[in-house]
C-alpha cells in the first residue's frame, strides 16, 4: 500500500504482476514456478468452485479422486498424449531420504529406487482410464459421468501467477459413453456449461468455439474451447472441452456390452478450468487503482468502514453498523466491518479499493445525525450520499449490486467488440495486430502449415473457429486459397 | 451384489476391504498404495469436508494453497521433523521424459535432472513456515490462522483402504501467534473442534487427550487427539492438533515486532484430519449387510423405492414419491427416487442396505390403495407401514432422522465403554488385550522405556493420556513404579 500500482498503460504486465502480489491473491513460493495462493486469492477460487461444482453436479456429474501418480508406461500407451506431455513432466523415481555418511545431510536414498518411474500427473485421461476399463461392462454403466478437483504439474519453463504455473488448480471431467453423438453432445454442453459461469460469474464475455488441428489436446479428436479478451489485447483460453473419440477407450481397451448384444469402444470426453481463470478474472475487470471483482465472486460485497473520534463515536457508529449488516445478510448479502483501530479510513478505502470490494460504505458522525451513508461503487469510483429515511437500504444495495455485475460484463464486452477486427488482406492482418491487437477476423486455408507460419512470423495463432461462424466465401489472409468461413486470430496468454 | 458380505465375528479385516469396494467408496489404483475414492464414497468426504470447512471458518480459519512440492532442504531445517518423515518421501528429481534411442519407448530424461531435489509434501510446515517468514513483521499480522485442503504422500509399505494410503486427502491447518498461551489455546480449540465434528456429525464418540512422547508429531512439543474405539477392538486415532512451540518459527527464522517494542520468535500450531476419518466411519458403525451412515453425513437420507407392474401403476407411484420428495426437500432432507426399471426391488433393497442409506421408502399398488408406505431403518433394520393420513410424513421423517443419528452415536459410546477396562497388573493387561481388547485403562510411570518394551510385547500403544484424566495414585502395571494417574492403551489401526 505504501505506493500505487504500476499503470496499464505504462507496463501491462508488471502492473498485473504487481497487482496479484498487492492485492494479496497469490506470490511465487521457494519451489520455481510454484505459487502460493493466499487466503484472499483462495477465497475468490472458492467462489469459483463452489458455483462450477453446483453446475456440474445439476448437469448430472459425480465427483470423485484419482492418484496423483501416473506410471510411465500409462502416460505411453495413447502416443499421441504422451507425445504432446512428455516434455514437462516431474518424476518420481525415489521413494525415501536418508541420512548422508558424513550425517551433516539428508540424501536420496539410491536404494529406494523405484522400478518404474511414476509421472505426477500433468492431466489424469490415462490413470482415469485405466480405471474405467474396471467400471464399465454394460450399455447399464453407461454415461459415466464424473469430475475431480485435483492439483495438477505441468513443468513449464516461464511462468506467471496464476496464467502458467508448474503446480496449478483444477478440475478435470473424463465422461464415457455408449455413443459418439452422445459424447460430442457432452463436450459441446460442457463447454456451454464453461461459457454461462464465465458470463454471468465472471461478468467475462467469451466466444465459443473450436480449436484448429495444432491447438488441439493432445489424444482428443476435437478440442472446443471459449476465449476471452484482455484489456490488453491478447487473448485467453478460459476453458476447454474433449471429446476424445475411442482413443483412450482403445488405448486402454475400455468396451462394453451393447443393448443390441454386441461389443463396442467407449466414446469419451473430458473437460477443464484451472485457477488460469483467476488470471482472466483479475485482467479483464481490474484498473489502476486495483481489482475490480464482479459482485458474484466478491467474497465480501460490502465493507463498512467507520469514521470516527473516540470511543463513543465508534460505538454509535458500531450500533447502525450492525443493523446494516444484519438486514444485507438476511438478504444473502455478505459484508465485513472494518473496525481495526490500527489503519485510518483513508487507508481503507485504498486497501478495499485495491482488494476490489464491489460496495464501500462511509459512516461518520456527520452522517449519524443526517441519518445517511456514503456509498461508493468500485466499478466507477463514484459515490452517493443516501438518506437512510429515504431509502430502503438493503434492497438498494441488492439492486446495485447486479447493476455492477451487469455494469462490468457489459464494458468487458464492448470492449471486445471493439477489440474484434475483421481483416482482409496480410498487411491489414500484420498492421492491425500489431497497431491494435485483439481478435483478428480472417479467412483460413484450413491448413496447419498456414497456421504455422502465420504463428512464426506474428505470433498470432488462431484462437477458434467460432462456434457461430457464418458461411463465407472468402480467401486466406495468408495463402489466398479459398475459405468458407473466418476464423479468430490472436496472440494469446 | 452377487454374494453377502464377509461377516465382521468371521474376518472383519476382510468385512472392511470387501465393505469398501462393495459399497462403491474405494478401490486400489495401478499405483501401488494409491486409492481411487469412488463417487459415492468421494460424496460422503464432501459432506465432512462442508462441515469441518465451515466450523474451520467459524473459528476465524481462511483457506490458502501451498505448494505440493517442497525442496529437500526446506524439509530437512527442523531436525526432528525430517528425521519423522525421511523414511517416507516420494522424491521428484527430474522434469522431463524423452523417447528412447530406439524410439521404442519413453524414458526419463537425464538432461533433466533437477539440481535439489524436491519432495511431494507429506505435510506442509516447512513449506508454510518459510512462507509465513514474509508474511509476519509484526504483531499486527498475527495470529495468522489459516486451513489448506490438500494431497500428501507418504510411502508407506503397508497400506489400507482409507486407513493408510501412500496418498490421501486431508486438511491442515497451520496458525502463528503472540503468545504461548494463545497458541496452546487454538491447539486445544482445533481438537475440540475435531471432537464435536466426530460426535455431531459422524456420530462417533471420540476420548480427547494427550500423546506421549513416543507418539507425538515428529517437530511437535505436544500433540493432542482424538482416539475413537473399532468394532474389532482396536483404537483409531481421529485426528490430531499439535503445539509447535516456537520450533518452527526457529527453524525458518520467522520472528515479530512485539507491542512493547521487541523481537520475538513466534508461536504455532498445525492441525489435520484425512481420509482415514472414512476408514473410522465405516468401522464404527456398519454391519454385516453394509454401511451404516450417520444420516448427518449420509448422501442421501431417504431412497424411496416403487414396487410396481407395468407403466400405470409407476406413472401412479411415482406422482405419490414426487410429493413426498418436494415436502421432504422443503425440510433440507435429501432424498432419492430410483424408478430404474433394470433393476428389480428386492436388489434395490440390497443395495441402499450396502450402501447404508438411513430411511428406505416401499410402495406398492397396495400401499396406494391404502395411502400408506412402508419405512425402513437402516441402522435396526427394522420396518413399519405409515398410514399418510394419520402422520406428517416429512415431520416424522425429519423427526425419525435424528433418532438415528442419535441412536448410532449412543451404540458406539455404550460400545466403547463397555471396551474400556480398568486394569491394574501387567497379568490383567495382556489377559485383557488378548481376550477383550478396547482401551485399557492403566498406570504408567511415565517413560518412553516402559511405552516401548510394552509396545514390542504386546504391540499395543499409548493412545493418550485423557484430557479428563483423574488424579489417582497407583503403580505402573509393567515396571511398578509410581504413577499420578490413568492412561489410555490399545491396538490401534
Ligand atoms: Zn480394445
Ligand atoms: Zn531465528
Amino acid at each position: 500500500m505504501s505506493k500505487g500500482l504500476p499503470k496499464r498503460s505504462e507496463d501491462y504486465s508488471l502492473w498485473y504482476n504487481e497487482l496479484v502480489k498487492r492485492a494479496d491473491l497469490a506470490e511465487n513460493s521457494p519451489v520455481r514456478g510454484c505459487m502460493v495462493i493466499k487466503p484472499y486469492g483462495y477465497s475468490i477460487w472458492e467462489k469459483m468452485q463452489a458455483e462450477l461444482d453446483r453446475m456440474f453436479k445439476e448437469t448430472g456429474h459425480q465427483n470423485a479422486y484419482f492418484p496423483l501418480f501416473i506410471p510411465k508406461s500409462y502416460l505411453s500407451k495413447e502416443a499421441s498424449h504422451v507425445e504432446g506431455f512428455a516434455k514437462e513432466c516431474a518424476v518420481v523415481t525415489h521413494y525415501r531420504l536418508k541420512n548422508s555418511d558424513d550425517g551433516k545431510s539428508v540424501i536420496v536414498d539410491p536404494d529406494a529406487k523405484l522400478e518404474e518411474e511414476l509421472i505426477v500427473r500433468p492431466t489424469s485421461e490415462t490413470v482415469i482410464w485405466s480405471t474405467y476399463k474396471n467400471w464399465i461392462q454394460s450399455y447399464r454403466d453407461l454415461p459415466l459421468l464424473v469430475n475431480q478437483w485435483a492439483n495438477v504439474v505441468r513443468w513449464e519453463m516461464r511462468t506467471r501467477l496464476f496464467l502458467r504455473t508448474a503446480e496449478f488448480l483444477w478440475q478435470e471431467g473424463h465422461t464415457a459413453h455408449a455413443s459418439k453423438q452422445e459424447a460430442i453432445e457432452e463436450t459441446v454442453q460442457m463447454m456451454n456449461v464453461y461459457a454461462k459461469f464465465a458470463e454471468d460469474f465472471m461478468a467475462l464475455p467469451v466466444v465459443k468455439g473450436v480449436k484448429s488441428e495444432n491447438e488441439r489436446f493432445a489424444g482428443a479428436e476435437n478440442t472446443y474451447c471459449i476465449e476471452a479478451m484482455m484489456q490488453d489485447g491478447k487473448a485467453l483460453q478460459a476453458g476447454t472441452s474433449h471429446f476424445l473419440g475411442q482413443n483412450f477407450a482403445k488405448a486402454f481397451d475400455v468396451k462394453f456390452a451393447t443393448k443390441e448384444g454386441g461389443l463396442e469402444h467407449v466414446w469419451g470426453t473430458s473437460w477443464g478450468v484451472s485457477t488460469r481463470l483467476m488470471g482472466a478474472l483479475i485482467m479483464a475487470h481490474s484498473d489502476d487503482n486495483g481489482l475490480v471483482l464482479p459482485p458474484k465472486l466478491a467474497p465480501n460485497q460490502v465493507v463498512i468502514v467507520p469514521i470516527y473520534r473516540g470511543d463513543e463515536e465508534l460505538e454509535k457508529i458500531s450500533n447502525k453498523a450492525k443493523e446494516i449488516m444484519a438486514k444485507l445478510r438476511a438478504k444473502g448479502v455478505t459484508v465485513h466491518f472494518d473496525n481495526r483501530d490500527t489503519h485510518k479510513p483513508g487507508w481503507k478505502f485504498a486497501e478495499y479499493e485495491l482488494k476490489g470490494v464491489p460496495l464501500r460504505i462511509a459512516m461518520g458522525p456527520r452522517d449519524l445525525e443526517n441519518n445517511t451513508i456514503e456509498l461508493a461503487r468500485r466499478d466507477t469510483l463514484t459515490k452517493e450520499t443516501i438518506n437512510l429515511s429515504e431509502i430502503e437500504l438493503d434492497d438498494y444495495i441488492v439492486k446495485k449490486l447486479d447493476e455492477i455485475q451487469e455494469t462490468i460484463y457489459n464494458k468487458a464486452y464492448n470492449f471486445r467488440t471493439e477489440m474484434t477486427t475483421e481483416v482482409n488482406s496480410w498487411d491489414e492482418f500484420q498492421e492491425m495486430l500489431e497497431k491494435k491487437g485483439g481478435f483478428l477476423s480472417a479467412h483460413w486455408d484450413g491448413t496447419s502449415e498456414t497456421e504455422d507460419k502465420i504463428k512464426e512470423l506474428t505470433k498470432a495463432t488462431i484462437r477458434c473457429i467460432p462456434i457461430d461462424q457464418k458461411e463465407e466465401d472468402g480467401n486466406c489472409i495468408f495463402s489466398g486459397k479459398p475459405s468458407k468461413g473466418r476464423v479468430l486470430f490472436a496472440k494469446a496468454y
